[in-house]
Parts: C-alpha cells; sequence; structure tokens
C-alpha cells in the first residue's frame, strides 16, 4: 500500500495511517483517539454528503465498517460499537469528506454513555484545526499512528 | 404492504407503522420523534448485531438509509443528517434487533448539537418502557403515526 495515496477532504493521508482498504473505501486510524481503536473508514472517493455515494460504494463503506468493528472490537476487548455519520455540517461534520466513526466500546468507558458523542464532536473540531495547523499539532506523531496502523493491519 | 408483518426485537410493528420497506429492509416511523422526521431502518431479519448481518442485508440497510434519509431530509426542510448504530448494549442499544437512528438536522435543533445523542439514548430507554408497558404509553397514538407514515410513503 506504500504507494497509494488517500484524500481525506482537503488532507493528504499518509498510506502509513491507512490500515486496510478495498477498492472503493479505506480505513484509518485517528490522530487523536477517543477511545482505543477509534478509526474512521471513508470512501475512496471524495463526496461531502453520504447520499453522494454510489450504491457500489454504500455497499463497499458498510461492509468494510463491519469487519473493521467487529476486528477492533474483539482486539481491543470491548463489547460494543458506535458506528456513526455526522452527514452535513448542522450533524457536526467539520471535514467535507463521508467518514464512519467507529468506536469500540466497554461499560464504563464514558460515565454517561453518549458523552462520547460530544467527545467526538470536539474531536472532529480538533482534527481539522490540527490537520491545518501542523505548527501546533499536539497529536500523536506519525511514527505511533504507523504503529497502530501496522498492529491492526494484521488483522485483516 | 397491510398484511405483511414487521418484527422489531421482541416487539409487533404494526404494518401503518411502516413507510418503506425493500425485501431486506423497513423504515419505520418512532413512537416519540427527537426531531420531525426521526426515524428508524432495520432489517427485516431479527439479529442483534451488525456484524451478524449478511452482505446483502448490509447493504440493502444502507441503502435504505440513504434514500430514507435523503428524502426526508428534504422534506422536513432540514439541512444535514445523523445516522448512527447504537451496536449493542455498551453503545446505548436497548432493543436488540439492529437498528439505524436517522435524524434530520437543521441549524440549532439542539443547542449543543450532540446534546441529541444523550436524547435519543433516553428515548431508546423510553420506547423499550412504552413497547413494554402498554397502559403507561404517553407516546403518539397509532393513529398519528400512522398518519405520519403516509406522508412519508408519498416519497417513495
Amino acid at each position: 500500500m506504500a504507494s497509494e495515496s488517500f484524500k481525506f477532504g482537503p488532507y493528504n493521508i499518509d498510506s502509513r495511517e491507512v490500515f486496510y482498504s478495498t477498492k472503493l473505501s479505506y480505513a484509518l486510524v485517528n490522530l487523536r483517539p477517543l477511545v482505543p481503536g477509534n478509526v474512521l473508514v471513508c470512501p475512496r472517493r471524495e463526496v461531502k454528503r453520504f447520499v453522494d455515494l454510489t450504491a457500489d460504494e454504500t455497499s463497499d463503506l458498510w461492509i468494510t465498517a463491519q469487519k473493521v468493528g467487529s476486528r477492533l472490537e474483539s482486539y481491543h476487548k470491548a463489547s460494543s460499537l458506535t458506528l456513526a455519520i455526522q452527514d452535513g455540517p448542522e450533524a457536526g461534520q467539520t471535514v467535507p469528506h463521508v467518514h464512519i466513526h467507529i468506536l469500540p466500546r466497554k461499560g464504563g468507558d464514558f460515565e454517561k454513555k453518549d458523552e462520547i458523542y460530544d467527545a467526538l464532536d470536539e474531536k472532529e473540531k480538533e482534527l481539522t484545526q490540527k490537520l491545518d495547523l501542523d505548527k501546533e499539532r499536539k497529536d500523536r506523531s506519525l511514527e505511533e499512528m504507523a504503529q497502530d496502523a501496522e498492529e491492526y493491519k494484521k488483522l485483516f
């Protein structure tokens, strides 16, 4: 996958951050995971809204998310998953490229279970800022992320 | 669709609550919608976890959600959508039958955008209670729900 390039909205994603891909979709690790195994699944084609995906892209995206979610849930010894698309700015989308948030969930991971969504929204804002402002990054290093991605690649 | 029967976990769903269906999936109105157009999309087959769906069911479910979301967003003059699966009890799932929550979103619909998820979780709890305890229902009547479903049917 080293020679492949991936776009996430306006951003170029280093292929070392990508741990699984199909012809139409790819899965990447997060700059700042909210919980262990918090990853994103995107269509390769840059489209803003979910409705803009073709039927083939929609199917492939969710079959990918299903596989990724299941393996990361086991890997992280979690017992549930949150799968969500914030589809459009009024739903909290900040990067204008369809993406599924996958979060392996465990008992007590967030005191009030759905604080995770507030946090998710905050992280999405941070993600944009971080990708914009390289000099202010306090995120994980590419090396750290590549390490995660290497681990996750072994699951597929 | 009058003679078709639909199951949502342990509950029988009146066919008048169902406004769209395919061979593998169906869309139903909500007992207590959080926002106008807040509906659910389910696989016809009763499975608890997202990973339990076949590839065909997964594709059909999300292509259905895409169509339903898009038409209800327009119908309710919204500008975004929240699409989420609470996959397993630790993610807030209370009815053990896979279901996608679809919520048309508008600017300012929730003061803090992701309070919608807290509310969604509360509603899921109420939904179970209401379906369990008929005598304590303060929900919309079947007639009200059937009226909504009739309107939505015209969109397909």
